[in-house]
């Protein structure tokens, strides 16, 4: 093998040296042999001098073993669509094929995963060690397919996480053993047709029958009907019922309830009736349905009773006596499904990314002198400015994703505010920028970015969801603003020092910033820092004092926060960029000098730059002068040609085996070949 | 029939005086009946003053009464996957079927449009007249599929004209009615696995056989097989061929054969091979396919020789002497693509907006007052701004597609530079439009926008391929940017005065911009032309002076280029949103005073706003101070309240029947009901 390989080695290397400009376009004679080759990135670049498997570990974070056994299980088996390419294998799911096929195989494949062992504690074992665990094997069924992590993600962490944080001992003992092992198989239907993001104002009614012992679960109008329910449509056996709760003629607010739906053999349940939600333009794999409910009894038992509770003769008993905190209490664990949303963005963002630089460094167009080689598409300065920038966001964003996972495993009472509000602005910002991303390289990989078997373009429509699904990306943004703001004028006054939400900062005097801008200030981490606190603490200044102004006009409370929709953006986008960064620091601290803190600290900076660059609040707000400003743009640029020697080996470190990217991250051409 | 609408809308009428808050979160008791229920826009919403109809006729532009008679004839044939929901007729094809499916459904459908005289003439007629009918009836298939207008652009626009332009009168006796009849059906090969945007890079080879008297055709090796060949997977009989011409030994550059690929009874030819591109992001149901050669023989007359022709005995000959101006005068009729791609992409805009904008008027979520009403998502002030500028833009680039279809249709040998040049950059710039604006919309809709039958987020898939084909965005820009560059020069070296490509308004000394901007100065036509103007300028000059200071350092001319890409960018966008008001005004001037021109003139200082706010070259280059940009801010919030009363007349004015729109648009809570 390693004699074919060296063989292999020698050939590509021949090639190499052999290659010749194309075929010129005039009075010159056609040499035929002069065809394009391919040649293999790996030999033309230089591996950037980092060592490739440890910046991977970094990036990963934890659990980089357990993700490579769960690759392994996939690339095994014939369920995960094996296909050869250019002499490599591939794996990727066939979406030539209709919703109801997509749904079917991707159940299978959720059973084959459950027999290998894959779910092994999901549920039932707790504390950080096996929340990460979970965390990451979800994370590398995302980066196979998006309806795959989905489907597991509503079973598991919608369902399962419900019956577990809102359930008591009688819940957890009945259910969570049964969902691990897929005796059960639950949904979660809380959305409804006339209500998503407003969850508050569902319509669903349950009320309490005393002389049975039963709740009485209906959908008094076509509006209330459960929406995007997933798993509903075929596969769901039971669900999470959310529901106004109605004792006595007394609304109690949102409740959660357990319903079976269908019985073993598949059948749905009477009072039940179930539509599907029909074809989308991704996620096909995942069998979104609607269900309505048509005087459904359940037992007294099936009410999910940590927060409040009825009694067998119908009274309402509940430990939080304010309606506004039963109702948070309900949301909070909610929390996981932003922090693994944020997390699996990164991952696509890295296949996208992988695939259109692989490609980048083997694609050649143009020649940038007459009659001389077509030029690399990565040397081209415009392809640089395109993709590197994208490269050293998804860098800063994965070391975000690792910080706020460890907060959420490492949660207490007391983090649980800072990860609320932290895990809905990264969610926001990092799920669009995984769409600006993938859009970015299907576009850089030309047609073959359309191609389903390149991934990239395919990536777009499977994980489009995420800017609107638990949460709408702007309404969490506003949420963030709101939180800050809330944070403002709480300690202004009290007369306190700030204390949480990353607002230390404005305990200092505002930092003075430097009227030149050498490239060393630049690319100076207290420097970044210090610009970077100062948006977000004037644009707090200056949201408050709009909010405020209004409030002072005669405006509602909610009607100011409306009206300051643009400071609220800008703000809440300064301070998910500034957690960002911090993130990096955080990494890059800990790091031992060497050619990995070289590494992250140019990505560090090419992030900073770009963030300033690409806001227009700077500017805008003079924290950076005209001056500055093209300072920042021409650091980018340099930065732009330091890092494209590391590009091949910044790829390559995102840990994802050549089998999950697209045959046009490899040798296209033979890929391509007739046989 | 009149007595039944009127007691629709009676009943309609009660149910929206009726109409109170939902059921409110907590200690009140529910009222069952008060369920969400849908409204009518048309109820509520003014219709802003103007005639929608009038306004339809003014953006459409020409071949008002051809469109809707097209329209007309979908909507009877089951062919176009007829259905109703909530009481409505909707066509729009099946998409949950295989590519095979969806490719056969998509022939059937071109051939009941050619039974119905549809494509009648647009071969064998001629002039401006003939050619908008054609433009117009495209765009309406495309409003229906982007497949079915693709697969008919293919045929038609490249094989069908590729015969006209670069053929003789032999080709047009032989192919034009035969194409126009569908007895032959065409397709392009041009694009090569190795060479996409760089056509003249292409590996293909043809040969001469004096002998036999004909030519030779051969792919060399797997990177010239012929790539995406619309057509070539299932369907073509014919195609256009693009090869390197060698004649003894001396390649005379790119020319342009027909070859058939397929008999009558859809057998491959012998010396042919074709393969499938496979699954795609979206326009499935288009057959791309890939092409080998192999020794194919073609009789010498399939050489298109109005450019160049060889003798039977093997002489080349060609009125063109320089092989660069033989090379663009193939190239030349390749603008009819760009200028139906623009406007093709404006169409899906336009869809996309009308179902947003129709959805945000009647959905609702959150109140704003403590147990109020939920807002209209229209009502906030975000979603306004999410949507209206995007709205306005669609209409100032309605208006500029039209200017250069017209421009288009009436070209003479004088105006095909500026043709040239302007398509370019319209064709960059309304297809990245209509991306964004699908995305904003595909969030605007929440969920709904994912669902295929909703059409908003389907779009994306199917469009996404004008952002790169018939030239990649990105290289397209920059060729905008050197052609100003070339005309900068050439003035400034003969000192002559500047005419072509809308720079006449250098000749003028630098307008003076006023300091302070009010509101009546920033909505000024005269105002807006000026800032766009200098903008303009100052680019253009700064680029020249960078890339002629690199060339001054030694750099090649082309990597000036390269290395200047930044403000490239800037000058061509700069370019072509001056192109764009200028197409406004343009429309503006020749309206009477009156309702209609109110609501352009709304429109064009939107369009010019926020293309001041979201470009940060003003910024940056000084265009407008600091102070000015937060006055352009703030007129922009303050136009999206002035536009938002007529946003539904602004999107009826569309013209795009509701049977072409999604179910959302419209009684999506009825439309969702169980039946």
């Amino acid at each position: 093998m390693s004699e074919n390989r060296a063989l292999q080695r020698a050939h590509i290397l021949a090639n190499h040296i052999l290659r010749s400009p194309p075929p010129l376009p005039s009075n010159l004679s056609l040499a035929r042999e002069v065809c394009l080759q391919y040649s293999p990135p790996e030999l033309s670049e230089s591996f950037g001098g980092f060592d490739a498997k440890e910046m991977r570990r970094l990036l990963d974070g934890h659990n980089t073993e357990d993700r490579d056994w769960l690759y392994g299980l996939m690339m095994q088996s014939n369920l995960f669509n094996r296909k050869e390419r250019g002499g490599k294998l591939f794996v990727s799911p066939d979406y030539n094929q209709t919703m109801e096929q997509q749904r079917e195989i991707t159940m299978r494949r959720i059973w084959y995963l459950l027999e290998k062992g894959v779910y092994r504690g999901w549920l039932t074992d707790s504390g950080p060690e096996a929340e990460l665990r979970k965390l990451a094997l979800l994370e590398v069924c995302g980066i196979y397919d998006h309806s795959l992590s989905i489907k597991l993600g509503v079973h598991f962490f919608l369902w399962g996480n419900a019956v577990k944080f809102f359930g008591t001992k009688r819940h957890h003992e009945k259910w969570l053993k049964n969902t691990e092992d897929y005796v059960v198989k639950g949904c979660f239907a809380m959305t409804e047709l006339g209500h998503g993001s407003n969850v508050r104002g569902i319509e669903t009614v349950t009320t309490y029958d005393p002389r049975t012992g039963e709740f009485v679960i209906n959908t008094p109008c076509e509006s209330a009907q459960k929406y995007w329910i997933g798993g509903a449509a075929k596969h769901a056996t039971h669900t999470i019922v959310f529901s106004q709760l109605d004792i006595n003629g007394t609304n109690q607010g949102v409740h959660a309830f357990i319903a079976q739906i269908r019985d073993e053999d598949g059948n749905i349940c009477p009072n039940i009736r179930i539509a599907d939600c029909g074809h989308k333009i991704g996620l096909n794999g995942v069998d979104n349905g609607r269900i309505w409910f048509d005087n459904l009894r359940i037992p007294r038992e099936n009410l999910l009773n940590s927060v409040a509770d009825v009694s067998s003769d119908g009274q309402y008993v509940s430990a939080i006596e304010n309606p506004d905190q039963r109702f948070g209490a309900f949301l909070a664990p909610l929390t996981s499904g932003r922090v693994t949303i944020a997390s699996c963005a990164i991952y696509s963002a890295k296949v996208g990314l992988a695939v259109a630089i692989r490609y980048s460094l083997s694609r050649r167009a143009f020649s940038a002198v007459a009659n001389g080689p077509e030029v690399l598409l990565l040397d081209y300065p415009s392809h640089q400015r395109r993709l590197l920038p994208l490269l050293a966001k998804t860098y800063a964003m994965s070391f975000a994703a690792n910080d706020m996972k460890m907060m959420y495993v490492k949660r207490t009472p007391e983090t649980n505010k800072e990860i609320h509000v932290v895990s809905m602005g990264l969610k926001a910002v990092l799920t669009w920028h995984n769409m600006r991303t993938l859009q970015e390289c299907r576009e850089a990989c030309g047609g073959q970015g359309l191609k389903t078997e390149n991934r990239v373009g395919h990536l777009k429509g499977d994980y489009d969801v995420q800017t609107t699904f638990e949460g709408d990306n702007n309404v969490l943004m506003q949420q963030v603003s709101k939180a800050l703001f809330a944070e403002y004028v709480s300690c202004k006054k009290r007369n306190k020092p700030f204390k949480g939400l990353g607002l230390v900062h404005m305990n200092s005097p505002l930092p003075v910033m430097p009227t030149q801008l050498t490239s060393s200030i630049l690319r100076c981490s207290q420097f970044q820092k210090n610009i970077f606190s100062v948006r977000e603490r004037d644009l707090l200044e200056r949201y408050t004092s709009e909010v405020e102004e209004l409030q002072g006009r005669g405006q509602s409370r909610e009607f100011s926060f409306l009206l300051s929709h643009q400071l609220s953006e800008d703000l809440s986008k300064a301070f998910a960029e500034k957690a960002i960064l911090q993130a990096v620091l955080n990494a890059e601290a800990k790091l031992p000098a060497g050619s990995i803190k070289d590494a992250v600290g140019l990505v560090r900076s090419m992030y900073a730059l770009i963030c300033m660059e690409e806001d227009p609040s700077f500017l805008r707000y003079g924290y950076l002068s005209r001056d500055n400003d093209g300072d920042v743009r021409r650091e980018v640029s340099k930065l732009c040609r330091e890092l494209r020697p590391h590009a091949l080996a910044l790829v390559t470190s995102f840990g994802i085996p050549d089998a999950f990217l697209g045959p046009i991250a490899f040798n296209w051409i033979e890929a391509n070949a007739w046989s």
